[in-house]
């Protein structure tokens, strides 16, 4: 089962795997691997001449490597893409190999292709693309965007699909980067809005395009079970966790990657308490929910992303916005003041209340590309030979996955199952 | 069902949280924001002002940031206090939600409740609260010994029952701290006295207090399930393996941190094979049992942490009383033992007999506040508003979170219902 | 039951654990106590003389410090083989004690006897052992080794078994680890050779002399479901997130450890979609399985580290041969090629292409090592006081583990039972 049906529409899906999606990943790898082969090399960090160079330049430890300052975070953050966002969209009771697996994949594939993206916008030096610690920490974070927008379609998409939707959206994301980093000199250290308000409305302008009218059928399987909810729990609190890690991998060295951690410690925690707060308050007895997420939009916003990850990067955004605009010399000092928004060469004259301006132009251009950007991705995930499965198959491991056989007999919703039915004493 | 019951003893017991855990929590979280607003800054070294600070005191790099000599350890010591401390408790079959779930509510309040408590006895410098990545490791230290008091009243309390425990106890363990830290002088690098044995003792009086005669009504809930195990294995192992990080992480620079992470990783190494020896010598056919605690107290000690840290803790601090009162300038150095001990200012004149002595006096005060405190908040936390639950309800996730349906039909006891019985062939 | 029982072939085993396991652990661990007494003493960089040390060397900051560059690195390795290797193994439906605890179990005993090994090998001055971070991820090292021949036996041998196992791989470990490293002077950074291909190829030929012909009995456990594969994922994504740790973990100061980490890095993404790739070609409908590995050789490798460390540490090994005939001072620079391959003392003339030869004579070296070593420790552990199970309980956790009553009742296989027959509506 599971390679060829027919839809609540009457339409026959075709989700068999076998040619179509090995044929994807080879042509993919092969591409990548030429295109590092002639475009990438060693950051001078990273590349031997290192120690030549260090003499030179008068580095008198080993210690000021770039890779002392950012490896932990960066395995922290890689460890929030991996096993955060795979194990936070396990709640599903019949997908959990889906959630891990799949962002496994275009993951894997997200992070190459944003390497050569991101590279050739921000480290291109003589026709090679100059990669070291903070190239990998911005390539998690671009695949960190694609994992939000995966929420949204969580469970009403093929692998194929899933790679093609990366391929785009961390296109689209080196441009909007750009466009926000390099030509309007914004700040967006956390990523409010190149990371969340884009990934978010990226990922929801796609789940609308791809709107199955007839979903209903499988409501049954879009609830979790108790061991479902636990995994979900390992991928909420990895998130939780190293959030300040996130936040704080490519500051500035030194007071500024300090200050971006402790912010976040503290907001997050505080966060926790008004969260739970609300979650209790919408329950009719007072009772706790897990994972405390939930959509009332319904555009089939699986995994809710917009509570969590559109508002908040929204928020973020405009919080950014004001607080650029209201920055003193008097709270930051004059060096502080420079070094925080990068007040040097072109813009050594920006004054604090321009940036704000800037910022707020930031989040306008993110939310436009996500949603032009998210439209034409949608409208080219239909193609019929992506492998989309059939409205009944969704949120179902089955038709992509060897799902172990005795596995499936003690599947919740098969003990429901009439036929065992409970015998009266 | 769970809002309200009538107990074993006949007592209604009102288990609805809807309107007194959403006040607590935002009560509680509205202080936070201005006490924080009112009293907490950054540290010189996570302040905008660093660099030119920097540049005054003659500090060569940004590496020398004390944010890149504990960092990855403090998040070491965070995935301890959220997924270790979470997930360790995860054994009992029904309440999964409730171990992960309210450890991550009152861990995240305790972390803020903390920073205040212990910045006004620690940081406090022109009557603000000065705060870097030392405190943020601190404060996490405070709420593992709130972690540990959990332990022994894990599935009999109501989440703003443990609201309540956390502010009391986050407040007693900054007052024990000062005293022994500032007006004893006493080392206590691993937190035997003032995390281990005052969280203990101070958890078993509380449950001591809160004794529920007719428990073992539900005592089948009191024991796991084979997957449940493997949960609690997750918790187990990330104690297990950060606790290196977790004893160095506010050790002195240099060799003082590096000998506590090589001392702890010798010593745990070595414990897992006496544990393993015992567990298997004390069942009868040599069986290993998992996870490796029990209680023979018979005083509802639910997670056994007279075993796991009140006898430990205990332990380790007389052990520590005896090293320092034995230690020598042959073996630490003249330098080292000034600066192991901190022989300096006020202290430079302490012989390392007398500071043994004031080891000894460490753990005795530490005992005392745990109990005397526990005895208090235990009668505090008796109050009928702040929800316990109905005997008949401890160790069960769905009196005070929204279980999924289907689950509690597969749920194991549920198995043994006479109703579906096996069909004679 | 589970302590004596008739197997296929008619032997009676007594798998009875209760003296032998505490016996071998006790008597082991106190041979530690005393070795590490009489032997181990700290690193200066890890001493209490350390500050006066560095007063005389003029190194100017504590940073410098190799636990600053060393200890985030080893923590993730710790990572891989307690959680990583241990979770990695709980895909069989009934194992997932053993695999978790065993592993637990073997590497914490592992790891102390690696030290002394490698120590008198390696860090041994005046008589003693010198410790710093470098030798405890050097130990983990080791037993990752040990975890990978585990792999292979998965299952099928008592704990007593498998401490004795560890006590003879960790030993010829270290003695071809010396000739590797010491006498050929070969460099394998991440462990090709001393650990993945003596490792594979240790466990493959312990397995063969282990080989039970009537195993098929119990060939309905050695298969997954559902949530045991998910916990597996949780292994598996934890050895491939840290890999670069892993990798980078011993490599010199600076821009080594900064390409070591890149380079696994970029590695790992690219085989995450060759290895789906083939998964879904080698199955008919092309859906994935999970974990992705799987024998086809026959020789009762339950984990298919055939492919999984075997192959790639063979390419591995030959890859490095290759590698290091082929390297310029073009590419490396000078200084460079110098201290990559540490062309310096004895071997300051030793041409690139002589050093591919003795690469090429370490991988011959370590087979040799692994194939003779795993025949004559294969052979010790046939000896029949060692508790070995009969077939028919391999693969089952009962047999050494006290498993929570309620879950033997709702076990997968059990649901199968005829007895509990779906009643016909």
């Amino acid at each position: 089962m599971g390679s060829e049906r027919v839809s609540g529409s009457g339409m026959a899906k075709n989700t068999h795997m076998r040619w179509r999606l090995p044929f994807v990943c080879l042509l993919w790898e092969v591409a990548m691997v030429v295109l590092f082969g002639v475009f990438v090399r060693f950051d001078p960090e990273a590349d031997a001449h290192w120690k030549a160079e260090q003499q030179q330049q008068n580095v008198t430890s080993d210690i000021e490597n770039d890779f002392y300052f950012r490896y932990p975070s960066f395995q922290d953050v890689h460890v929030m893409i991996f096993v955060g966002f795979g194990f936070l969209m396990t709640f599903l009771q019949r997908y959990g190999f889906g959630a891990v697996g799949f962002n496994f994949l275009f993951a894997a594939f997200g992070i190459q292709w944003a390497l050569l993206m991101q590279g050739w916008f921000h480290s291109f030096e003589n026709g090679k693309i100059l990669i070291g610690v903070e190239n990998l920490i911005n390539a998690d974070f671009c695949v960190g965007s694609v994992c939000i927008a995966f929420g949204a379609i969580l469970g009403k998409t093929s692998p194929v699909q899933l790679l093609v939707l990366t391929l785009f959206q961390v296109t689209l994301f080196a441009v909007n980067e750009y466009i926000l980093l390099n030509l309007l000199h914004v700040k967006d250290a956390g990523g409010s809005m190149t990371i969340h308000t884009f990934g978010a409305y990226f990922g929801l302008t796609v789940t609308r395009i791809l709107y199955r009218p007839n979903l209903d059928q499988s409501k049954d399987k879009q609830g979790s079970v108790y061991h479902s909810d636990l995994f979900a729990m390992i991928g909420t609190l990895y998130l939780w966790m190293y959030w300040p890690s996130f936040n704080s991998a490519i500051s500035n060295h030194g007071d500024a990657q300090h200050r971006a951690a402790i912010n976040t410690y503290c907001s997050l925690a505080s966060c926790v308490l008004t969260t739970v707060a609300f979650s209790s308050l919408l329950q009719k007895k007072g009772k706790l929910d897990m994972p405390f997420l939930e959509s009332k939009l319904h555009i089939q916003d699986t995994c809710g992303i917009h509570n969590l990850h559109a508002m908040p990067g929204l928020i973020g955004g405009i919080v950014g916005a004001v607080t650029a605009a209201a920055a003193t010399e008097e709270v930051y000092g004059k060096e502080g003041l420079i070094s925080a928004f990068d007040f040097t060469g072109d813009y050594q004259d920006r004054m604090p209340s321009v940036q704000g301006g800037f910022q707020a132009a930031g989040i306008c251009v993110s939310l436009a590309m996500a949603v032009a950007g998210g439209a034409i991705v949608g409208a080219i995930l239909k193609l019929p030979f992506l492998g989309d499965p059939a409205d009944e198959n969704c949120f179902e491991d089955d038709v992509f996955w060897e799902v172990p056989e005795d596995s499936e007999s003690s599947s919740l919703y098969h003990m429901h199952d009439p036929a065992l039915k409970p015998v009266t004493p």
